[in-house]
């Protein structure tokens, strides 16, 4: 098992008197990095010509350069290069990235990034407590600094409209803050217009983090909900979408996390809501920046050092905004005495960073773990034995064994509610269509643009739900494509043309308890296997990473005309206009179900 | 006993359904604040035309001046003044003033502060972990939001140089950090050169509350202390004297707290220490202002708003400089989603500014508790039946009956080392000083400038230890100034001309268990009383800054050339180069005891 992880480093109580010494010359530092410009968090200007002395994994002092006098310790050179405090993600979700916490770490370290806040809401809602409880394990074995914010929304809405796997309440979140110390904040509290209608159950949930003095982060949409959601105790998100509402957030007392994704994606809400620093003069000391959700690919391209570079397109100064990657986040989320930062006693997780603010190098506790953009043999070995998950959680994926994924074929002319997908992939569009009578399902397929979408049930919570439902604009061409990914719950999601495909689609992720798969004629021709809760892949991320590029090339191939992480959403029940659960079709935010085919 | 205090606004978590309905409209305000500008510390902004919405004594939501339409709530109309937070004093010594902690908020509130974090630190040298804890208890009943910073230092030195009435180990330091919730951080860790040099028993003192996960304030003079000051967990110091040691302290990642004081004391750090904004080009998100110690009168004159003005006067822009009196010393304490701002959710302690942002009202918790620069009727109530300290405390002067206050007269020609007094008043001269033989003190008086200094032991823990020794410079025109409040110990510190006034003023002092006063010809003619603990009056700080006021008079008409405050700081032996405790003349930073008479 790893050795390198956030316990490597000693508690700073036990360290102080040695510290002491080395930074009074008294003893002598592990490692001095010589020869750095050195970027300061705290007074947001870049220093010239510093030495970093490190001791037992954390910072003893940062000096002029050439200071250290003595002769026992090792040298490395930073040639000019700047040396930075490692970045802190204040919000992401790791199962975004279908890999495991200690997987993650690698791509984390190659982005600069040292510590991260992850929101662990998808196993959650598949393994309740255990699944949480699991990836705290596997987070306390990586090689990175991981903070939990407590799952606050599992399931996403209720039992009527969905069977999930999880049921986090109060009493199971308060218990979750009490034993595990590294639990800091409630997670995003999706559910913002049960909060600001004062819904019990959310606000008990609130209250469980408040009573226990933790923060609680936010997710929030609509200027109008903006003043009951912080009157409710929730200081932070990262769904601030545009200009205006994250100015109301930051009067609200909300901290903003801006969120940058891959530009490709609806997430890159960065450029709009900076604007109310850029336009609208807000300081910018309770700004940070996040990265939220990533696919395993895009995470190793778009990282939190990618979004931090984004602020600086965007107009902040690289000081301001590797603070806002770094030491906000820390001071929100009161960890800024470990990290964030150059300050003595703080854990030595540093960033050599080029004059394109790219990563070059990166500490972490003291060890070198990435090298000239590479992971160091150090790293390497570390990352080539990881936690292993309880056998529990490779066995989540639990169907009938037999089960029909497609309805009948209505004998009349009917109307149907069909689910219109557009790109960007998020909100999906309520579409009556009527069907008029014909012989195959082919023939409605090319009449109307339409393909089956079948929601699974796979906690084996009921007598195997199945629901139905037709995709308009989806353009798959051919075959079918599933996945155990299906938002909130995680049932499982497959859209095709035919029983045949679906089947082989259905049975290959339960083959291997989870996955997201292509599949023609019969066979599955791309699948990134899941076998953590249906989630999460076993693989190191530069695998993953590999496989979900060839999953994405077949997937455009079948004709898909939202990604698979758009996909993904289809059944959460959250989210405007109609959705499609293990329970059949919801209209949001009515959150009633309606039938398939219409007066049925 | 007053029933307005820090509790009388009930915990968010159980208020999230109710505000959430009033920010929603479901549900009327108790309070709206109609037509103000309001300047927000967290865009350091001000915005034009708002209305504050107060339920419960929180803030429920800000909206545009007129968005409540409802009709059942109390309206004030804010007549286009400027609504602030209420201010955060994040380091103070309450006993420097000379007055209760419940005395203490009246003064708070009339300057707009309305949470401070204080470090009760004489009443630790005093009365031990009891003292701390009937202070606690005082605080608790005051109308004002106080936290302690936990008493570090007591001693300030070692039982082998001075005697004094506390010993807080750092077994008792984390049994207070265990008991009282609102023991927030580590008081100021005054012995920073021990700090250094890896001192066992202060290096455990920091492991208290750094285990606790408790911050550590500092307090350091000299930049080659600041590397092992902050390697060793120290995040915040309010001692930054200058520029320079400013900036070091800041990349250390160390909190600034901006001292200002009256101008005519030495305590008025702000103009230099702000420099590393001003002219240094950092950023002043981790600075904050502070008061630190204030006499009872200056406390009314010389408030934390007006140490707010002096840092606009030094170029920060007034949002900027309320920030940093109010939110920035929240965030660095952890305690910012209860204060230091607007936000929802927060406590309703606000403060309404004139454009000079000279503060005309302040709401405490809801509650209108000055209006028009002038105290309530509500709040001229709850100042009127306040805490009582435990009779323990109101018995500290325990003297024998018989002490004698003057040394022999030498026989012959003798070398004295004698303590010079110089203006400011805090650090001493060495001063050795041949007597030829004379007849009389009063000889040697004249000759030399002299006077005699006396320190008489009041714990009860020795055998009536009294030390002598010779104040040079001091001008004492006629007879004695006495003070139970000698730094830190709180021994007895008696300056005459003649045994007979300073027996007067011993025993005057004795019978009121502790005070300040001036002698003359026998006669008390200007008395501070300080019953509690020798520190504290029991009267309102209105009295007591009118008492200071006269004290100040006839001290000045004796012809002391050092303020009393400066005076009460002579036995503290942690300042160079000469002090005297009750074990006699010490020595800065030698640490040793001098004879009085070389070679005696």
């Amino acid at each position: 098992m790893g050795s390198l992880t956030r316990f490597s480093v000693a508690p700073l109580a036990t360290m102080t008197r040695k510290l002491a010494g080395v930074a009074s010359g008294r003893a002598d530092p592990d490692l001095v990095i010589r020869g750095a410009r050195v970027l300061s968090t705290y007074s947001e200007r870049i220093l010239a010509d510093r030495e970093i002395w490190i001791s037992g994994g954390r910072i003893a002092a940062v000096k002029p350069s050439g200071s250290y006098q003595g002769s026992s310790f090792n040298l490395y050179d930073a040639r000019g290069g700047i040396i930075a405090p490692g970045l802190v993600d204040p919000h992401l979700h790791i199962e975004s990235s279908m890999v495991t916490a200690c997987a993650y770490a690698e791509a984390a370290l190659l982005n600069g990034t040292t510590t991260i806040f992850c929101d662990s809401h998808e196993i959650g809602n598949v393994m309740d407590v255990a699944g949480v409880e699991a990836m705290l394990e596997d987070a306390r074995r990586a090689p990175l600094s991981i903070f939990l914010t407590v799952p606050s929304t599992v399931p996403a809405t209720s039992p009527e409209l969905e069977t999930a796997g999880g049921d986090l309440t109060a009493e199971k979140i308060g218990a979750l803050f009490d034993k595990w110390p590294e639990a800091l904040a409630l997670g995003e509290k999706m559910d913002f217009v049960q909060v600001a209608m004062g819904d019990e159950r959310s606000h008990a949930i609130l209250a469980a983090a408040l009573q226990r003095g933790r923060p609680v982060s936010g997710h929030v949409y609509g200027r109008e909900f903006v003043a009951a959601y912080a009157a409710s105790g929730v200081t932070d998100t990262h769904e601030a979408i545009d200009r205006d509402i994250a100015d109301d957030l930051l009067e609200a007392g909300i901290w903003l996390f801006l969120r940058g994704g891959p530009p490709t994606t609806p997430w890159h809400s960065l450029p709009e809501a900076i604007k109310t620093i850029t336009e609208l003069g807000a300081s910018h000391k309770r700004i940070a920046v996040c990265t939220d959700d990533r696919d395993a690919d895009d995470l190793l391209m778009f990282g939190l050092d990618w979004v931090v570079r984004e602020a600086i397109k965007a107009g902040m100064s690289p000081e301001q905004a590797w603070s806002m990657g770094s030491l906000h986040g820390a001071t929100r989320f009161g960890v800024e005495n470990e990290v964030g930062g150059l300050g003595g006693g703080r854990r030595a997780d540093l960033v050599l960073l080029d004059d394109a603010m790219k990563p070059v190098n990166t500490w972490y506790g003291g060890e070198l773990v990435v090298e000239d953009r590479k992971v160091t043999p150090l790293l390497d070995k570390e990352l080539s034995d990881r936690y292993r998950y309880p056998d529990a959680a490779y066995r989540t994926v639990k169907l009938p064994e037999k089960l029909k994924l497609t309805p009948e074929l209505p004998a009349e002319t009917v109307t149907i509610n069909a689910i219109r997908t557009e790109l960007p992939g998020i909100t999906l569009g309520h579409e009556k269509i009527m069907l008029e009578a014909a012989n195959s399902w082919q023939e409605h397929f090319d009449r109307h643009g339409l393909c089956f979408v079948t929601v699974v049930e796979r906690h084996g919570k009921s007598d195997g739900n199945v629901a139905y439902g037709l995709l308009s604009n989806f353009s798959l061409k051919r075959g079918a494509v599933a996945s155990s990914v299906g938002h909130d719950s995680h049932n499982i999601i497959i859209a095709g043309l035919n029983e045949e495909d679906m089947q082989v689609a259905l049975r290959a992720i339960e083959k291997t308890q989870g996955g997201v798969c292509v599949v023609v004629d019969g066979k599955v021709t791309a699948m990134v296997e899941l076998p953590i809760a249906g989630l999460l892949s076993e693989k190191r991320v530069t695998e993953v990473a590999e496989e979900v590029k060839l999953l994405k090339k077949e997937w455009d191939a079948a004709g898909c005309s939202i990604p698979y992480m758009g996909f993904n959403l289809i059944p959460l029940s959250v989210i405007p206009e109609i959705r499609i659960t293990d329970k059949g079709l919801v209209l949001v935010p009515e959150m009633e179900i309606v039938p398939l085919v219409e007066g049925a």
